[in-house]
Order: structure tokens, then sequence, then C-alpha cells
């Protein structure tokens, strides 16, 4: 961590300054330069607040040199995490070298749909399925899923096909629910619902943790450390676009975010194409693209009939589509 | 709301879509070009569902011509909406030219504390108090709020005092200890979590709700939007900033979006420009500017010892230093 | 396009606009709403000032349904547009099923250095050497490049591989200097220099367009379009990062550019690894990742001694790393 | 100026690193952690690229403490810089205290237009006269200005009226017919054409430097710091705006820029509302949340007929609105 003081600060003042840091524990290297005093501050700086250093009047600004993140640092957890999601013979693992697609509509809808659809993602290669129970609308007036019935849907197409499921939360007070849910999803909306978080990280369950809206890297893994801190270790990171000003997609698909993660952290990381672009003609490059940017994984909108998907409709795949993509996507794994 | 069709559809599939259109309620006019056929939808277009819509493969794209909300609407509820808040003599309107400055520090951290402060800045003209109890960090590590405590606290300065009392909830289920906070606030990390605003929905009680960390105006409205549908329509808006990719300032503090709202909505909008700007040395200019640009009230962090603030200090402003803020911002008022 | 009306417009005033736009030479279809008119504007409305309309008293807004581009869109050119580099033996195609690589130094330094990078990256699979001999810094104190010596040396270094050259020009004022440039790159800060798109479009020599900082596709189109609306349709679009608020990379690749514009438009499109991210470490990655996606091509910059470069060094390959990358990308290639 | 060096830099590669950097004339100080080892360097740190030093293989990233400007920085020139434009008795000054209303057309397009405006906004209170005569449209096919003669009606404007004239530049060759314009304009699509600026810094003449599309306060200041460094001193910056994600408004105007730009530099920096929001009814407001500000002036777009103004007549005020924000503006100004 480095502190940089303004000008004109006193000696004693800098001295005050010292043993209060020193008695943090923390080591102060000086620099006196000719125009600004700079302090190297060296050790347990993950212990202080950044915001009160930066609140002093003497100070003109601070800047961390290693990142605030423990748990979630590649730095002090050098090997990739492999999360297991399901069990017995469906089990399937991410990160590591292992690689999964999961697939599945954006809304359940009904038994008949999700079957349907759970059956056909899994002949071409999906080993989860995905669906959306509870739903976050911009709008109040939009379809706001089945809740619980659509949990209980899914429960019913995991037990048809074998594929763990893969669903969002979006209270913490819904949890009794999600019991049996294999994949917790966060959604981008909820990604500093801290209290959430916080109670996700007292499962002992794997959580898909979508990057916020216009969320930055180390924002996104203080949210995971949220997690982790409270014990859940299981967590798969998901880039879903962030926010842009460029009305042709719904969102910016940030791909270079998936190496520069991997550098920072050694949690899995997967993409979903379909919400970052909003269109489903740009979904098979992008499936393509993150592949090859060295995703862990891809969740992929599937419905078996887009013309009347109740929501989201405009990024589904048919199931015919979705055949296509994961074969391409397949090609491009066999480079790994 | 307009629909626009691709190339090359055939007549059937117009009818077919026509007739599914006027089955909704709206009624359809066409307007066929050589290279684009485009479908004006009149009437009750607010229950269509927009993603469906976009979703059909006949459909090149859709857009709204009138907005998406309708409590919040002004083109429905031509006159401001006046929001009372705490009750008796020390009662504060905010809104249809009421204008009010809340102050208070980012946390509370003793009843010493805040109850002084509460006491400067009420001297200094702020009619309601703010302090945060539950405190949204971006890391786990950081300073988390004194929580129920800290409520008690707050409660204390009021009584103290007389100032109504304004503070941040972070999940439904502590609802049970803001039962007699007279404004509830939700952060700009909160406001899309939609779950959090139906339920304060059920509430009789003002809301402040703080724009996202990078809303559009749009979705800012339809948050407010969940509130109202819900039966309390006693929210006020406050802009903080929204994201952007200068160092100098933490977020760009919109102030366009006052004047805008105001066109869109008949709600009161106040202006933060502490978190907006995270700098101490920006806070005077940007009161003066809110207030000028017709604010309806700032909210404004005051510590009374900014060299030790447990959280947020470089933006907090002296008691001395609030009361210079306060008096420019008076004579600014004066000229509306 | 599509005009939306003012409620309380009266029917003379309406007239009058029809009677307008009729002079203009588009046909008016009118659709009337309960609260809102619109107007359905078919035809020649590219010839519509958009911000004329927009000025008017009476109309509440007006989008565009088709885009203003005409040479650069493919609706009108379905054929994707091959661009020859080059003449003879050492030509280089690219667009339409032809992928090049080009690779080369930030900035020209020494002979020594040119001709010994364009020997590396020939024999690694590169078929054009760029170099920068004019250089865009933010800084009037950075080193600014060799200019005029620079180009004298490239050519030096085209003459010993036969490698056609590609650098930028900053200004209309150097055209001469650049008659025998092989392929001329407009930078990001200067694709609204309009002024030297005109004077580009009058040569008949390939332009390499980079994508402004942070340009939306269609004002990136739009650039496009100055120049061929001049008469040289030998364009090649460079995505190259758009400005972001995250520090970690310099800025975000916007991979889903490349199957959108190859939607809109007809021209072919390569993308810049080095510097949308500024780091080493992203270039291989995100090189596949663009490959992967549909570019036409890839920029990448080697240096054989990064340790001293004299700009950009610090998201520069040495040559055995663009080796490592120019493999990976042909095998992602032989996919298509 | 602060590097941080990787982990297992060998001694003798550190020390090499000091060496060079001593031989660059700056100091070094060394703090070694138990991970991380940082230099601080203390002296003339503006003459090191720090791309060449972030390219270096043992560096892990480099930061600048101090600012890289210097004829812009206020820590070397502590009092406002005070620019005056035109001559005689219509001399204007503008910053230091000095406050002027710059008006006009976006356009000039006839004699009789432009004469009569500026009389009109002379009238109330305007003492400069803007009117593009060169106008960079993002479309080639909308209205570019009537160039030479529209610069020929400028001045017969200035006589009639005694205002200096304010007008756009495009291209460092139309310099000849910019000799007796009294503020020459950048553009913000030409804040970054360095050739431009630079040749601009040969002239004795007032600049209007306009702040870039999306361009932090940092590279609008080296732009300046590029003008400056040829020689040329007067410089007013002006704020128009920077890209946003919400449709609502053209650009999100940055009214903290005010203030923050007057602690990092002693140039005057004036607002443009217009340009800004794109939208008329935003305009006053705007105006007076700029002053209060501290902005030390306006450039405001008027349009003696905006139902029929050539470009950008959705965000033009007539002569009467105007009038009224300019006594708005001047109420706020007694304040200061």
């Amino acid at each position: 961590m480095i502190a940089v003081l303004k000008n004109g600060v006193s000696d004693v003042q800098k001295s005050s300054l010292i043993n209060w840091l020193r008695a943090q524990g923390v080591e102060v290297h000086i620099c006196e330069g000719k125009f600004q005093t700079i302090f190297g501050l060296i050790g347990e700086t993950s212990q202080i607040d950044i915001d009160l250093l930066n609140g002093l009047e003497i100070i003109d600004h601070v800047t961390r040199i290693s990142e605030p993140f423990k748990c979630a640092n590649r730095r002090f957890h050098p090997n990739d995490t492999i999360v297991e999601i399901g069990s017995g013979k469906n089990m399937v693992k991410i990160g590591g070298g292992n690689f999964a697609i999961i697939a599945g509509p954006c809304s359940v809808e009904s038994e008949e749909q999700i079957i349907g659809i759970a059956e056909d993602v899994k002949r071409s290669g999906a080993t989860l399925l995905r669906g959306g129970a509870f739903k976050p609308r911009t709008s109040p007036y939009d379809f706001q899923g089945l809740r619980g019935e659509g949990l209980e849907l899914l429960r019913k197409a995991r037990k048809a096909t074998g594929l763990p499921i893969v669903t969002e939360i979006m209270s913490a007070s819904h949890l009794d629910l999600f019991e049996d849910v294999d994949l917790i999803q966060v959604g981008a909306r909820n990604m500093q619902n801290f209290e959430l978080l916080k109670e996700l990280g007292k499962l002992n369950k794997p959580i898909l943790l979508k990057r916020g809206l216009s969320s930055t890297l180390k924002e996104w893994l203080m949210s995971a450390e949220y997690i982790m801190s409270e014990g859940n270790e299981n967590i798969i990171l998901c880039e879903r676009g962030i926010r842009s000003y460029d009305p042709y997609t719904r969102n910016v698909l940030d791909l270079a975010a998936i190496p520069m993660v991997k550098e920072l952290s050694h949690l899995p990381i997967i993409v979903d194409p379909s919400h970052a672009t909003g269109k489903r003609s740009l979904v098979e490059s992008m499936s393509m693209a993150a592949t090859a940017a060295g995703a862990d994984g891809l969740i992929i909108e599937v419905h078996n009939d887009p013309e009347h998907a109740l929501c989201d409709g405009a990024q589904s795949l048919t199931p015919e589509q979705f055949t296509k993509v994961a074969g391409k996507v397949s090609e491009i794994r066999k480079l790994f």
C-alpha cells in the first residue's frame, strides 16, 4: 500500500501517522522527495481501511499495491479450484481443465417445456440444466417467474434426465426452497447484495456468481470473497457482459476478463453469451470466442419454442442451433 | 410501441402477428415501405412484454414510444409529489417546492458522536439526520456498521434533537428493526434488489431510492415503480453519481438527471454530492450546482472528527465546512 | 424513420409537416393513438437531417429504422469486400475468407530493429509488417516517432522481406510521405478527423480504420462512409478496444463487434489485441478469441527487445511469443 | 512515480534497474516487503516514459504520483490564467473571476441569420458570438457548414455588433482562413488531433479546447499541454459532456470536472450545456448549475428560427429563452 502525503505536512504530523500505522502492524518505508513524501506500507495491509487513510487531512491519496482479496487470490492459492456440482454419476466438474455447458430456457414455463428442453440439450452435450424460477425483471409488470412451482418443475426435469440444475436466487428468505438446487446462481443485480452473499457463504453448495452490471474485476472478486470468507469456497464466476453505450448489443462481453481473472484468482470462470449480447445471431461466435479465450464453461439459453418464450426470447437458441454451437465449441476445446 | 418487421415476411405471417396483437388489446397501424414494414401499436402496450415480441423470428426490432412506468409517470400524475417525513413539529416536506438538507456521518459510531453531529448539523440548517447502521462495504474485511445498535443510537439522537432519521436497509429480513426509522434508504447496490423493493412497497413509510451504480433513468424509475405498484407512493429519488472511467472522482455526478427526471416523473429528487465525488473539496461546489439545477434537497456527509471516521472519511465535511455549504445553498434557494 | 409527435399538436401543424416531408420525397404513414401520433417515413430517408426534424417544436423524437450508411451497408452490398494490399507475389488479401496477421513493433526505432523484426515475424507467419513512424502520444513529452525517417526504414524492411507495410497517418498534410505505404492506418484518436477521412477517400489505396476510443458501431461505419463516399472502398476496420472503467486492462476488447459489424456491413474487420488489453499476458488468449469470433485478421505488436521498446512495451510480444500465438491462431483458423 | 516489482526479481536485476533510473536523473527509494518490492522515484519523473518502464519484464506496474502536465499544472502556476479575447473596447476576459457568455447558432446559415442572432444575444448579455462554419458531422450526408463563406459572414456579424467571434477549426490546413477569428475552437472529436494542436501552439491567439467524447481530465490537460508546450498559453477549456449509456441525454454533463480542473490547473473552464444535453428543455437548469459550480463562462446555442435550423436544432434556444437563461445565470453570478 502506498500513501502519498500532501505538500507541507509537518514532521510532527508525519511521526504521528507513522506511529499509528506501525501500531496497526504494518511497516512504513519513507521516500522523501522535493515535492512529495511517499510512504510505502508493507505487511498486513488488508486490515487497513483505505477510506479511513484517504480521509486524513494530510494524505493526498492512497493506492493498494496488493489485491484486497485473500481467499480468492491466486497468490495464496496457486492451484485452480475445481468445483463439483451434483453427485454420483451425473456429477459435473468445472475448473482446472474441466469444461461444461449449462443450457436451458430463460424461464421455466411448464413441465412439458422444461423436460423437453432438458432432454434436447443433454443430447447435444450440455451437462447441466438452467431455468429461471425467480426472475429479476426491470419492470414489475413483466413475467416474474413461476417461483416455487418453477423449482419443482426443475426437480422433475432433473429426475427425468439426471442433469444437475442451476437456478437463480433473489433473496436469502427463499433459501429453504433452494435446498436441493445443485448450483445456486446469484444474478448480476444482486452481485453486491452483501446480506445474501453472507448467507450463501454459510452453505455447503456451489454458487454461480455473475458479474454485476458494471462491476470491476476487483469488486467482483471481493463479492466472491464475501461468500468465501464465511466458509463456502465453491464459487464459479460468470462473465455476462458489462454496461456499454452502444445500442446494438445489450452489453459488452468482456472476454479479456477470462485470462485476467485467471491471473488474479484460482476460481473457475464461465461465460453467458446469451445475456451478454441479447442477440441470438451473436451467440454462436461469442461461444466460440469465449471457449478460445480459456473459459471453463458456458451458460446458454435454449428454448424449444423461441416464438413464444415468456422472456428474453430474442437471445434464445432453438435446440437445433444449440446443437450446432455445442459442436463448434467442442472443436475448439480439442485445442486445449 | 413500434415493431419493425424483417424483410421478406409473408402476408400470412403478418396477418397472424396482427391477429395476436389485436387479441392482446392493442390497435395495429401498418406502414408498408419498399424495404421495411413497420407496425405502430397503440393502446395498452405496457401489458406487452417487449422481450417476447423481440424474440419473434419475423421481428427486426421493437421500440417503446411511451414510458413503461405508470405510477411514477408525470404524464398520468402531472402534480409534484410532496413526501412528508417524520411527524408533528419536526415533520419535514420534500418536493413540490419544499427543499431539505439531510446531514450526518457515514457511519454511526457512538452515542457521543451521533448526538454531537446531530446538534451541529441542526444548528447549521439540516432538518434530517443521516447515519449508517448497516453498511454495504465492497470488502468483507471493512467495517460493516453497528447494525441494530447503530439504529438505537440514531433513535437517541432523534430524541435529543427532534431530527427525523434516515438510514439504509440492506435486507428485507431487517425490516422489524426499521419500524420507527423515518426515511428508509435503499442504497445504489440494492436498487434492483426487487424482492426488497416489493417488501418496502407494502410499508406506509417514505423511501429514499438511490440510483444504481450505472442505472439508466428508466431502470431507476422502474425500480420506483416496483415500490409504488405495491401501494407505497412516498418515494424520494437520490442521484449519487454513476460509474465512470476517470479516476479523479469516484463517480460522475449526473446533474442533468434532475431536470430530466422532473420531466418524466412527479417524484422529488435529491442529490448526494459526498458519495458522488468521493472528495471533500468538491462537495461545496456540487451542492451549489445541484441546488441550482433544481434538486429538492441534498444529503451530505458530516463528521465531527473526519481524521478518524471509520468509513468514507475522504468525503466528509467538518461541521464548520457544512455550515458554510448550507449557507451558500440557502443563497441559491432564494432564487427559486 | 419514425417520428413521434408531441401531445396536442394541431391538425394544421400535422398537415404542414406532412406536406414538407412529402416535398423531401418521403412517404408518410400516419398512426393516430389516444396519447400519441406516430409518423412512419418511408423512402429516401437518408437525405433527411434527423437533427433538423428533432428540432421541430411539435416533434417528441425521431428514430432511424434503417442505417444511415449506404456504401458500407451490407443490405446494398451483400457480398464480403476483399481488400488487396501490396502487389505481385507479396500481395495480401483480407476479407471474404482471407485471413492475415499484421505484426511489428509499436515504433520504428532503427534499421537493424525493423528489419530484424520483419524477418522474425515473416518466419512465424505474419504477411504484413506494421511499425509506427508518426506516433500519437497522450503526452507531448513522450517519444513522437521517427516520422519521415521511420517511413524510410519501413521501406527498407519491405525491400528486405517483401512484406507490405502498414503505418499510421496523423495529418492529411503528410500524405506525400505516405505515397508508397501499402496500407494506411487511421488511429482511434483520428476516427472522426473528418477532413483527414475525406482526403483518404480520394486515394486509390487501402485504409485501416481503427475504432474510436468510445465510438459506437454506427459512428465507426459512418467514418468508413466518409472515406467510401469520396470513392475509396478499400477499407479494413480494426477493433482495438473501447474505453472502460476497469483499470486492469487498458480498454475493453469488444469481440461481439466482429459478428455484429459483419451483419451490418460487408467490410472486413480485424482485431488489435495488443492495444486493446495493454498487457502482454493477455495477447495470446485474445488473439485466439478474436479468431474464433470470426475476425478477418489480427494486428499484433512484436518487439525484438521488449525491455527497451521506446513505447507501449508492456504489450509487445517477443518474436518467440509471437511464433506461439501465430501457431495457435492457425489451429483455430482450420475450423473455419 | 511508484514502480512495483514482480515477485522473485533477483538482486542483480534490481541493481541494474536502479542504476538505469539514476542515470535518468531520478532518485530511487526502495521499500522491500515480504511479497513485494516498491521503488519510489523522486525528481524529474516527467521525463520518464511510463510505458517503457511498464514494459520491463521485472515490473508489475508503475503509477505516476505527480501529474505529467507542467505548463497547465497549478502546482507550478498557482494563479488563475486570464484569457483575453478580441481587442479594444470589445475585448472580453475569461478566467480569474471574469465570467462571459458565448452565444450563437450551431451553424452560420446566412448574413441575415447571423447578424440577427448576434444582435439578439448581445442585447441579452452575451459578449462573444459563436457560429459554426466548418461542421464536424457524424454523417457525410449531413450539412457540413458554409466553410469559408461562413467565416466571412461571422466577420460581418462582428463588424455589425462588435462581438468577438468564436468558431471551430477542423484542420491545420485551414489556418489561413482563421487568421482574424478571435477565439479558435477545437472540437471534441479533434481533442487528440495532436498535429492540429501543435500548429495551434505556434499561434498567438486564444484557443477553446473542448473535452473529448470520453476523455479523462488528465488526457484533456495533456492536450492543453500540447498547445502550451509550443508556446501558446491562452487556453480555455470547455466541458461539453462525456459519453454515457443513458439515451435520455446526448451525453453526461460532468460538472464536478469544473472544481476538479481548477484544483489541477490554472486554466479557465467554461461549459456547453447545449451539446452536453442535446435537449433544449435542459439548457436553462444546466446553465445555472454550471455557473453555481464555478464555471468561468458558458457557450450556448441560440437560433432565431429553431424550427428550421440546419443542424442540432433540438438543443437551440430561441432569443427569448436565451434572455431568460442569461438573466438567471446573472443572478447566480452575484453570489460569487
